[in-house]
């Protein structure tokens, strides 16, 4: 009984981990070809992703309430609620793209030479969440060491698109900088949450103490 | 005895309020000062604030495993593990600040113009969460409600912000521009989480749906 109500709350947290990857590949999306659509259609996918939070941390405490979980299942349970919140900000960040998209739009939000860069970005997001969804399904602790990888390459290219932004070849001015920046920014910050979501599970699994 | 682990576990929040308070104040006086030594003292004072929010997981686990809690109790421990975490993710953006002003150390981090604004912005930075920690030990939940000013002055002080780096009259470049609008952007989200603890409180309190 106890395993299937573990069981459930990891199925949340897979659906969780798959709607964000819609969103970020989609954001990606509206953010390569200018697409309002869309951006509206990555805004308004936000909502279940919150829904799904909140029914995880509902499902924890029913799990503590009925069911008293000790040792791995207690871990599981405290785990799942910041791994939902991981997730949600993740979601979040998706959004933020998607909303600079509607905010230029019908202009494009990024310069045509900048656009390999983000297209690089956002394939290197869309895999850090398809690998987040099978570490949590998984548990598979060597998987989660992998991620890293991606992470790796998403701060590459947020240091890669300063250097552009900032040399002397720059042509597009003050407000595209500051756009393409915060654009690159989201990016980065969703591999780093990808990363804590890993990190959450190998603690889940083995016990040891929670690596920053 | 459930009442004496509930009161333990609202101390560590207000002491982590307390020392993420003191980050983002000593962290403005860095930014204003550009106060390398004080950058630094914020980057190292993070430590402490990671290790209150594992601990605060640490105690709830306790709770959970030995007192059973239910209704607001387990509201409680299951939004102490939130708020936890959103008071982690501010001291990380005081640490961001700080780490700004040791980057651009010895020379200032903002132009003279802005420094008023950033004056501002660390001192509505600093109010908030010194009301966050007053709202957690008191669960006053109108005092969580006022805090939403604190968060609009920060908002207003962000977009104002950017008026002035998109304006004709800024010189200083396209880095600078950059620089200030993350900077800006570091404060505003600092609110952002600040008031999602408070509504959290709310949540404990009233035990009403979490309002986002």
């Amino acid at each position: 009984m106890r395993d299937q109500y573990i069981a459930q709350i990891d199925e949340v947290l897979v659906s969780m981990a798959d709607l964000v990857g819609k969103s970020i590949s989609l954001a990606t999306y509206a953010l390569l070809e200018d697409d309002l659509a869309a951006a509206e259609q990555v805004i308004a996918g936000d909502l279940p992703i919150d829904e799904l939070n909140s029914e995880v941390e509902e499902m924890a405490s029913r799990i503590v309430a009925l069911q008293a979980p000790v040792a791995t299942d207690l871990r599981l349970v405290m785990g799942a609620i910041r791994i939902a919140g991981s997730l949600e900000r993740m979601g979040d960040l998706a959004v933020h793209v998607a909303k600079q998209v509607r905010l230029r739009y019908p202009n494009p939000s990024i310069p045509a030479e900048l656009k390999e860069t983000f297209e690089k970005m956002g394939h290197a997001a869309s895999r850090i969440v398809e690998q987040t969804a099978e570490v949590i399904s998984s548990r598979n602790t060597s998987l989660a060491d992998d991620m890293k990888i991606f992470d790796d390459t998403l701060d590459d290219l947020h240091r890669e698109l300063f250097t552009v932004v900032l040399s002397d070849n720059w042509t597009h001015g003050v407000e595209a900088a500051i756009d393409v920046t915060l654009l690159s920014r989201f990016y980065e910050r969703f591999g780093d949450h990808a990363v804590s979501v890993a990190r959450r599970v190998i603690h889940i699994v083995t016990g040891e103490p929670y690596a920053r």
